[in-house]
């Protein structure tokens, strides 16, 4: 009988890689100048990944990696007037507006009386806080904790902190590698909420390969009833 | 009786503070050029404390506010050759070695067996987990929250998601105003560890009007006899 209902955050409950790429177009055009034909996005993403086990996820360690990217891929010649344009778009990020999907209030409504919520996200600790508290959603929730990775290890330690039984556990998510198969794997049951923005980085390879053993759903609003399926 | 006792991290069980002490001074040979007199500690100190409700705590905030600072000093006149080595002092420090305190061990040693022993730190993520596993402390500890803020309200609801009494928790650290008093005006035990380095953001302009309430040690190792005289 599943009890615990946990929502990764980003792309799930509220926009976000939308102003990641919206960003990652800002700095294009910050270092057009610069560019010798080459895709800007390869260029950052590949930056960003030699970033994340020494910086982590989230809008710093992005931050951090735009600097660098212009940094490198100007020859260390563009101008610190230009990078400054770089702090400002990380800036903008901090205080960018949270846009609440549509159907997820309704979907906590229905959710709230019959089971515990819960939010499981990873980036910066203050700015996942800040977009909780800018959601006016946190009510509905027993707690969110931040991780650094969402991996089965991650999953694991933090089910038995809280003394939760995996079978008891749902997860619902627009990352398959990370809101859905580490939860399969323990037992727990994963939903996968196909979304049309999803971070390259989150993506699967080879998703059939896993296809018999977690739900999908194309909106949120369809979580009740299948978790009313389940439980019945 | 005292059950839990809490940690603090950086600058408690291990060094911390020297570190950014160095890298600033690096910062200043880089910047040196675009300095007409002024002072690089207190212009950083300016933009951390500007940049803190945006970026909150931590190495990547610290990085991010050293790039800001250097640009603007120098009239967006620095090189990104220069601001590329400051990247590189960001990286320096990630990758630092963990210096664990003497006397913490040992003092871990004499209070596992009596206390359930918890470690509440501020700052990044995945830096602090990195410390904590370098430290090899990590057995010692139930479990270790990554804060954003150490103050009354983050500290009330900790307790309370971990069903503790505030009589029954005492925190060790070395910064009154985020360590040790929130605690007290609690009613937990703080106990102030009086260390020879503490960030200027840590310090309370009149520690005496507190002074009744809490406790100071000079070494972490005078921690277990202190214990034992709370509860006896």
């Amino acid at each position: 009988m599943i009890e615990w209902i946990a929502f990764d955050a980003d792309d799930t409950l509220w926009e976000n890689e939308r102003y990641y790429r919206d960003t990652q177009e800002k700095l294009g055009q910050i270092v057009a100048p610069y560019l010798n034909g080459e895709n800007i996005e390869k260029i950052l993403y590949q930056t960003e990944m030699e970033n994340i086990p020494h910086y982590g996820y989230g809008l710093k360690s992005f931050g951090l990696s735009m600097i660098e990217t212009a940094i490198q891929l100007s020859n260390q010649t563009i101008s610190s007037r230009e990078i400054n344009q770089i702090l400002h778009l990380i800036r903008d990020m901090v205080n960018h507006p949270v846009e609440v999907f549509s159907g997820v209030i309704e979907t906590l409504e229905q959710l709230k009386s019959g089971y515990k919520l819960v939010v499981i996200t990873k980036g910066d600790l203050l700015d996942q806080e800040r977009k909780l508290a800018n959601s006016r959603l946190s009510n509905y929730f027993e707690w969110m904790e931040v991780v650094s990775e969402k991996d089965e290890a991650t999953y694991k330690s933090l089910l038995n902190r809280h003394g939760i039984q995996p079978e008891s556990f749902l997860m619902i998510g627009n990352s398959l590698r990370s809101d859905v198969l580490p939860l399969v794997n323990l037992g727990a049951v994963g939903v996968h909420l196909l979304q049309a923005y999803t971070w390259e980085h989150e993506k699967v390879k080879n998703p059939e390969d896993h296809s018999q053993n977690y739900y999908s759903v194309n909106h949120i609003s369809e979580l009740p009833g299948l978790v009313n399926t389940l439980n019945s």
